[in-house]
């Protein structure tokens, strides 16, 4: 007898296998984190993972592009997988948006894909969790992107977390004062590295590469040092800059916004402004936002946005404000499982029924469905093995309790249940089985 | 000023956009499954959309290999996208069998590409909900096979369908018999024909392509086209083939499995036995199965699958048995479409706050949040229009109440419900805004 060779069983660099134990938590967070989105009336999309290579293409920059996946598909056609979940959007309204109504609210929660060096973190796949707010410059809409952030963590079981807010008026007003306005673009791309580089990497930057004398890179490193409460940094700011329109309606509207955030129950320390918060710069005109982990701010920001002034001028003339963020799902899933907030037991129902008598199948079946039919999940293990056997499987797998019945209870119309969290068992008759069994889970962890 | 020349926002052809009336049904479809396959003890699994090309050619047949999104990455790898979730499962539990135990019991649902001729229903890009029931020979796994099936389509809201049997053994131990085992794969694809041909078309495969004899096509044919009660069929098959072991002993394993499903509850008219049942020939080794709904079997199968001796011969060399199905979400959602049983009503929340009093958002942003945290979903308009521009707003988006509170109502510390689906409204006390909501929601239409 010949035997083929084997072929080596292995996924792509930067790709990875999401086994139960990471897999069945993952997808609780999407669950969770759809709940949130909806609460507030934001609405599913869904969008094709290939689109035109020229409807992807020089949206995300010069890095962005080299990082896509693109190819010619079976007609020829130059195709690009999405690397993001807004240029799609931005297509989507151009094409939609007479339908769909403004305002807008939507939510997509979908895979990405770019070929990026792999870090801590980070793969090559990714899930994003996106909501904007479209067709609207409505303070209350900046607002409450706050709002969903924080419903978003919490719902994700993270305590201690601060969202971060600039305005891009505030730094761009400065530097148009200044008269630098020229050199914006390379100023706030340097500012983008304060958290990763440090502020002597980037003043370096700026005076070396872009230009600037030491006096004004020090200032322009001084303002974006400033960080803290909103209501203090806010006057400070406004008095400094009475003389100045734009940044005082910049700071007028922050002002605002975390009025209503703080009127609307969300706690004071969690809503941090911070000067140093610059983002994508081509795309975001207005609030950014970024959002750190108090225990893990190393892993980066697990949740940014901001506001734009016109999601889909390339496809479109219609003009839609909008503002909106991304929540990088599996970077937070990373950070959890680095935190151990990840609850590894692999139990997707919360009963295994032993197979214990051999010719019994059909009662253990029966006996599932009824579980199963009163809204308690329950497996019926497949083959007549051991009972140790059996009840090795159910703790592995994390289950909370087992039935067990062999002839002797079958005579007595009863079954043993086993409560697996402590050991114990006890038997209880038969037309009584689904009813106890809802009083054990009542008591203790939860399925 | 110049305008650049705007992009046409379209979609690839055979690749779709789900607006929200679609994409929120069809994510409760998912939410659905998900929690049936979980109710059986099925684990959820994820794996890359690209793999390596060698891990998917050649495995779902020339025609597959065809249609596959097959390039090459920025590392010069040959890669594709997936083209059904079979062939990862294959290639994960050859890589992590070890840590994952026997009996491994695993869903999935993900998006598969196929870049095939497109036709009603069928799309480029398609979500599959796969199940399957690894590391176990017993006839309880296929019965549970047909259970899960029924459960799901029940979950979906479908009443009439029926979940066609059969057992590769039957017509492959028929073949046997006659000495055409060598012209068994050619025999069995002319069949799997039938129900898109029909028998005038297989009949002439049947003598011209395959060369059988007029009368023994004929003998084929009516074999195929046996179908009914299995309690009928079964007795009558065992009689016609008592001599012959193959076929009586898949006849015991198909009574069996048809007794257990009945005992579990599943009413009879529900399962057929049906000898014309082929599918994916080199694959199935046992029993197989198709799904077909009583108002629309034209649609095809919406759910089939079968039992498998070894699904990853290719990666590995540890034998791995097992049975599962695979249900063809978005052909699902088209039938339910065209049957007219997908509510399209777009709510994400059931209520929308009105923004009548300018002054006033942050009492309708710390009430919207108020009947979040109570766990009911509530949108806040985020602009101070028309009131009539916004009940139109919450009309079209499917809203059930609206609330609404001006300078009067705020005096009188109290908030109008409009019941948007009677058009009626009363007023009620702002403590007691949460409950009479929640009282509201509970009379009619649930969202």
């Amino acid at each position: 007898m010949t035997t083929t060779p084997l072929i080596q069983p292995r996924t792509l660099k930067g790709f990875r296998d999401y086994l139960p134990e990471v897999a069945l938590p993952r997808e609780r967070m999407m669950e969770q984190i759809r709940h949130v989105f909806r609460s507030y009336g934001y609405l599913p999309i869904d969008t094709p993972a290939l689109e035109y290579a020229e409807i992807l293409l020089g949206k995300g920059g010069e890095e962005t592009d080299r990082q896509m996946y693109r190819f010619r598909d079976h007609g020829g056609r130059d195709v690009a997988l999405r690397f993001d979940l807004t240029v799609p959007l931005a297509r989507f309204a151009a094409e939609h948006m007479g339908q769909l109504g403004i305002p807008f609210k939507r939510y997509h929660i979908a895979p990405v894909w770019r070929g990026e060096n792999t870090q801590r973190g980070r793969y090559r796949e990714f899930v994003q969790c996106d909501f904007d707010f479209i067709g609207t410059q409505a303070l209350a809409a900046d607002a409450e992107v706050v709002l969903v952030i924080h419903d978003l963590l919490r719902a994700l079981g993270l305590q201690r977390f601060t969202i971060r807010i600039n305005d891009r008026h505030l730094m761009g007003g400065l530097l148009e004062e200044w008269g630098l306005l020229e050199r914006q673009t390379s100023i706030l791309r340097a500012l983008d590295k304060l958290g990763r580089a440090g502020p002597h990497e980037v003043r370096a930057e700026l005076t070396e590469r872009v230009g600037l004398s030491e006096p004004l890179a020090e200032r322009i490193l001084e303002l974006a040092a400033t960080a803290g409460a909103p209501e203090h940094i806010v006057p400070a700011l406004h008095k400094a800059y009475a003389g100045h329109p734009r940044i005082v309606e910049a700071l007028d509207r922050l002002g605002q916004l975390c009025t209503l955030v703080h009127a609307a129950g969300i706690a004071p320390e969690t809503v941090i402004l911070d000067l140093s918060i610059a983002r994508g710069l081509d795309y975001y005109t207005g609030t950014v936002y970024e959002t750190y982990l108090g225990d893990l701010p190393g892993i980066g920001s697990v949740c940014s946005g901001g506001r734009y002034d016109n999601l889909a001028s390339l496809y479109t003339r219609q003009v839609l404000p909008g503002v909106g963020a991304s929540l990088g799902l599996d970077r937070l899933l990373a950070a959890m499982e680095e935190l151990g907030l990840l609850e590894r037991r692999a139990a997707a129902a919360p009963v295994l029924i032993v197979y214990f008598d051999a010719a019994r199948l059909a009662d253990y079946m029966r006996l599932g469905r009824q579980l199963r039919q009163a809204g308690i999940g329950a497996e019926v293990y497949p083959e007549p093995r051991k009972i140790g056997t059996q009840l090795a499987y159910a703790d592995r797998r994390g289950y909370t309790l087992a039935l067990i019945a062999g002839s002797d209870e079958f005579v007595r119309q009863a079954w043993q249940i086993k409560d697996l969290r402590s050991g114990k068992s006890h038997e209880v008759r038969s037309e009584d089985v689904v009813a106890a069994v809802r009083a054990l889970l009542a008591t203790g962890a939860t399925t």
